[in-house]
């Protein structure tokens, strides 16, 4: 017996979502069945004007409310550093660590040429002008330590290499908190290439 | 720096769901902002619809369609037997296997008097009319193997005694395909009590 009709629609629908599979998409559907109906129509309503509450900033292409860019509120933030993410949600998680107060560049994504995002697919056409506007002295490339963050780590380096402004990227090392048992060699390699006098 | 107010919001309602934290939530709304706009839509329609296309049985409480209950449906299942089940997603769990091909009855719910839940809390009182009316010859108890499922199992033995039908329980043993190094001393224990010669 197959569930009913509806109830597969949504179940396949919420199924969409990252690292949501059957189980969990069923376990999410039946336990909105039990949700009041004004909850329903919360959540309904919070996704349906999900596009006309949020905007990507024109200029440093984060995510912001459709009025206010609080990253480029240039009176509370220092122009002299501009840091590049891949995703709207990375700079939320820089600004969360509190040890950064600089502009911020969102590229809306990372080289990968399999995929077929080269660099006219991410948002690159307004950066070095931002740059050059701010007057910029520090760039940090704040990418995954990935495949494509590297490919696009090196290829922002070659880009930018031009204006002569020092480009730093995230340190590579052990996890806080992780036992030596439990790091893969890799990880291993690059804390011992990065290590510092203490 | 905080999310936008919308993405918040989205971010609180989504922490509902079963098993999803703030950082899954997170995932799933800055998932959803790059889904397209009739996708997103979709999602919120069958949320919003969920109540208007689902119904519970008058007959057995399983989780139907509003115009049919195909559980009820008498001509294609035998009305010998009954299986008692706690949610209406149980049922479909025992449909799947094929196994079990009779009537069913879903109590809504465990008996738990920690949690408030006592027997006018589950949908018990048409239980015994339709056993009755339907001539059941077998009942079959398919509950969870916890304290909840046990009180509960045992609260229907006293309570459909006097019908003087034959009352079973799902077996209790090893999961199929675990290794006995696995397996908690419980189960090994249940396992052992339920051996049987093959």
């Amino acid at each position: 017996m197959h569930y009913p009709l509806h109830l597969s629609k949504l179940i396949n629908t919420l199924k969409k979502l990252p690292g949501v599979g059957n189980k969990s998409a069923e376990r999410f559907a039946f336990q909105m069945l039990n949700w009041k109906v004004e909850h329903l129509q919360e959540l309904a309503h919070l996704i349906q004007t999900l596009p006309d509450n949020l905007a990507h900033c024109k200029s440093c292409h984060c995510l912001v409310t459709p009025e206010h860019c609080p990253f480029c509120d240039s009176s509370k933030r220092s122009l002299k550093s501009l840091c590049i993410v891949a995703s709207a949600r990375d700079a939320f998680a820089i600004e969360e660590t509190r040890e950064y107060k600089g502009l911020y560049h969102n590229l809306g994504g990372l080289l990968s040429p399999l995929s077929g995002i080269g660099p006219e697919q991410l948002k690159l056409h307004n950066l070095k002008d931002r740059i050059q506007t701010h007057q910029v002295q520090e760039i940090l490339v704040a990418l995954d330590s990935t495949l494509e963050g590297d490919a696009t780590a090196f290829y922002l380096k070659k880009e930018l290499a031009s204006l002569g402004i020092p480009i730093s990227r995230l340190a590579f090392g052990l996890p806080m908190g992780s036992s030596l048992d439990y790091v893969d060699g890799g990880t291993l390699a690059r804390a011992l290439l990065g290590r510092s006098h203490f």
